[in-house]
């Protein structure tokens, strides 16, 4: 972090200031030049409230330097993590797809779709148990009904599994779950963050609808800096003014991402549009734009669907994305989907 | 809500959506014109998912007539809702102010703030116990250290108190604070919004940083589905591509709501801008476009405030705020600051 | 602006880009400290681009300091603007009334509005000539005609005129206008704001969807760059996610603008919101914020009007406005509408 | 369009209402159901101000069915257009790159750029001549000298040239230009529109930064009725809260195009971003999604650019990625670069 100081300062004041700033821990570097002091900031300066800073009398400006997120900062962590999901591994040049219903409605449906998606190509299954409404009227999910379902479905199936976790009194029903996500809407419930962090286990961590991606690898480091290191980061879309689409999904943060973090990324391109007929565009688009992965919605019958149904596709329109993926793949040098 | 049938549908087709419809607990008023066909679906269209319509074959396009929000709903609930906080009373023709610190930090700190405030004119007191921030390596609040400070200082002075709940974990811990506050983070945590709304209490819901209108409706819809009537809304800004001010405050949202909904809404400059200097013009222009109250931080020392100090006032400023305020409070109908 | 030099760089590096900062015109003050070299930039860095100078190999980081604009910046030019509309003064303690049809149609139209609002309290009238529509099959004024009428509208009345330019094919037609309006559309149309600040006239530059307050004076500046002085800005509302309003009138920079610039700043409630109820609240709240003046659309017939009637009030409505707010104004430091 | 009327309507109101509906032309079809009356609106519901229509009395509300551009809609025009450019054909199963640098800056330069991107596969010359800049004090293109480069590098290379108009002063500078540029500055520039509309060339049109998919096809749709028939569109990025990027590049907005209009669509990656090194990834996300061509910032001296330096690649690079490309195109229906 840089502070400029105001031309007219006193030393008295400044000597206040550097003082102030060794107080929170970190160092300071004093550069006087002819017409100008500047302090360089050497340290952690994540703790800084920049704006706190900005409101001093002394100070004509300060600019932040460094990333203000460490554990999922790439500058200390260089190579790729890795993130094993029962078995499945996310990161590197491997390339994963993450498919099944929006809900999980019977254990006929669901072990339905678990068996089509793992015979079209899929690797995780996915299930909404605890489903985020944004109506109290609209259907919940089944709740640890679903989780059971979907651990039922893995079993026939040995796909691992993933589904959405909403409140910390549920932590217990996750335990067979092999990975827990964290929705879009909770993306900043830092208490949720914090106990998810300390379970032990892999987490999809999906971007808020209006947040940045600084804020988005400030929530990751929540997670982290309770000791959990397998994290997914998952890009579904972001609120803009368009409306032809229901967010606008921000693919150059996945490059972005690939300089900012070691962590994987995967794209949800059936959330971020919210039309089935764009998700094949929208995969092939994010595997050229580098994703570690895919998570995609399939139903067998998305009109009959009991939430989301206008965004999945079917296993055979699954099926044949797969297929051509799989030749893109090494264009951007991954292996094939699901290749270990 | 109003579906358009494809002009070449079968009548088949037709009658297998209206039977389809009907399943859904609706009435459907078929029109049959010249050229369309339109169905009119009558009773609660709000369980109804209008994506899923849209995809059907037979479906032209689909629009939403009414609101999906019922309990918050003016049309079903006319007259102004008054909220009793401790005695403290928001909507109709009162006009209250809530006011104190960012953070709750000590006693001392947190009882000459609340008697500074009380002094000016503030009729319940504010104080983060538990702070939602960006950050895991910011200063993360007092917690229940923090309400007890709080309800210290409300003994001191009278002042009923509000602070933000970020976690069903700690419910109990607000069992004497008077109204508890739903930050902007958790607007759409459901769980938690479920939970609170089970309380018995007096909910400060404030907006999303991207929300809608509509959206945030919603969610105090969440709550009063729970059973809890008394819900204040607060507006503090939201994100838009506008970097000088931290979010952008939708004054406009004010006369709206007052048309949308009973509930009582308050404004809370101090966020929306994130800078003091900002403060005082946006009151003014809260009380001009009809609030119900406003919603300020004022800390006794701004440059040592713990968090956000950089939009902080001080009480001095505050008490000249307030007396301007009651000027103009008669000129849009409402009573003096606090007068019941 | 602010360049933080890489640790490991040359001196023959370092001595390089000193020697491009200087071709640029600028000088240079080096701030070497123990851990770290800063290079300040002194002179008008509006010329640098900055993010070419963040992609040269030495570069750690580059932060701009100084605001990009300068005739319009505060700083160079404390005192406010007075800008003078055809003996009609806007800015320091003025406040005034802009008031008008969305579009001339008729003699008798715009006479009978300019009396009306001149009787209410309005002192300028607006009226469009040339509109811009999103459709091409849209009413897109009567152009010329439109001009001459409200020409007769300023005979009848004494009502200074502000009409918009939407081409510079029309220069000559704007003659005889007091106050040539730039649009939202046009606020980066860089060539019509070089050509219109030539033309020797006070300037009404709005602010654009989707542009920031930097840019919005930076286009300012394009036209006191040409040696127009006399520019009012006006805020009509940003493009946000939110569908329930047409924009999202951003009162915060008002206060904000106060600072950065001496320019008077005007509100337009009717072209923000979109909707005929909101005028009022809008306008009190544009008032508490510290606008110099409003801009506000009036009909006599808004049904029959023939575009944006969804948003013009009757005169009737007007005049109580304007009454409230002369109640209002010395609350800010303000004189009556219209007083001088 | 769909009017429904309030329930307590007269059938005197409701004639009324039907008789103004005519008087725009338009046919109405009267549906009388149990508990509601619709009207559905026949013919050109473009004339309609939707909100004006909302603002009556009787209105209950309304909702638009029908796209509101025709010339651009692919309903009324099935087929691919297919846009020549100097013999180079966009749309259908095309491929095209259009490449070059940001500003033209010398004869040597442009030239040296042109050869350089002919050799690698580009078939289309970009370069600025004109120069939208938000700063009337950087750098504002060689103007008239720009485009007389241009021809030079056209002569040298056999390319067809692309360059931006930027006032209608220039039309007559732009008689030798294969492809006219509306830059997203000016996308509602309407009466830039009309006159672009009439000089019989391809225009390329950029869209906006704040401009809806809709609105840009409005904006095609201003060209096209003036009896221009090639378009191509151009997605450069959207403004939104996201400041890592420049811009966020709406990659959805393709899909959507392909179905709504017979026009074709390129990517342009390099204003996108603003950041050379997602130039590569988001050009190979563009063929994915299914765009018909790419537009990208090529210099031979990216430090030394005058403008933009920071998003152009050199053409090593550039080559490098059209190799790439040439292998993923007949994944998604296209023939390599150029073929014909």
């Amino acid at each position: 972090m840089i502070i400029i100081v105001k031309q007219e300062h006193t030393q008295k004041d400044l000597d206040h200031l550097i003082k102030w700033v060794q107080d929170q821990g970190l160092a300071v570097d004093v550069s006087k030049g002819a017409n100008s002091t500047i302090l360089g900031l050497i340290g952690d300066t994540s703790v800084i409230d920049i704006d706190l800073v900005r409101s001093l009398d002394i100070v004509e400006n300060v600019r932040r330097i460094q990333e203000p997120f460490k554990c999922a900062n790439r500058k200390f962590h260089p190579e790729d993590t890795i993130v094993d999901v029962g078995g499945v591994k996310f990161g590197g040049d491997n390339f994963q797809l993450i498919a099944g219903p929006c809900s999980v409605e019977t254990e006929e449906q669901i072990i339905g779709v678990a068996q089509a998606v793992k015979a079209a190509g899929a690797t995780v299954l996915r299930g909404g148990a605890f489903k985020p409404r944004t109506s109290p009227y609209s259907f919940q999910g089944l709740g640890g009904t679903g989780i059971e379902l979907l651990l039922k479905a893995k079993q026939a199936t040995g796909l691992p599994i993933v589904t959405e976790i909403m409140s910390v009194r549920h932590i217990d029903l996750f335990a067979d779950v092999d990975l827990v996500q964290i929705g879009a809407r909770n993306m900043q419930n830092f208490e949720l963050l914090k106990e998810v962090g300390r379970m032990g286990k892999p987490v999809l961590l999906k971007r808020g609808l209006a947040n940045t991606i600084e804020e988005w690898l400030m929530s990751a480091e929540y997670i982290m800096s309770e000791g959990a290191h397998d994290i997914i980061l998952c890009e579904r879309g972001i609120r803009t003014f368009e409306t032809y689409t229901r967010n606008t999904l921000d693919l150059s943060a996945i490059p972005l991402l690939r300089e900012l973090t070691h962590l994987p990324v995967v794209v949800d391109p059936s959330h971020a549009a919210g039309i089935a007929r764009l998700v094949r565009p929208l995969s092939y688009a994010a595997v050229g734009v580098g994703a570690d992965g895919l998570m995609i919605e399939v139903h067998n019958n998305p009109q009959k669907a009991l939430c989301d149904g206008a965004q999945s596709i079917k296993p055979d329109e699954f099926a044949d994305i797969v297929r051509n993926l799989d030749q893109m793949l090494p264009l951007v040098g991954k292996k094939k989907v699901g290749a270990q």
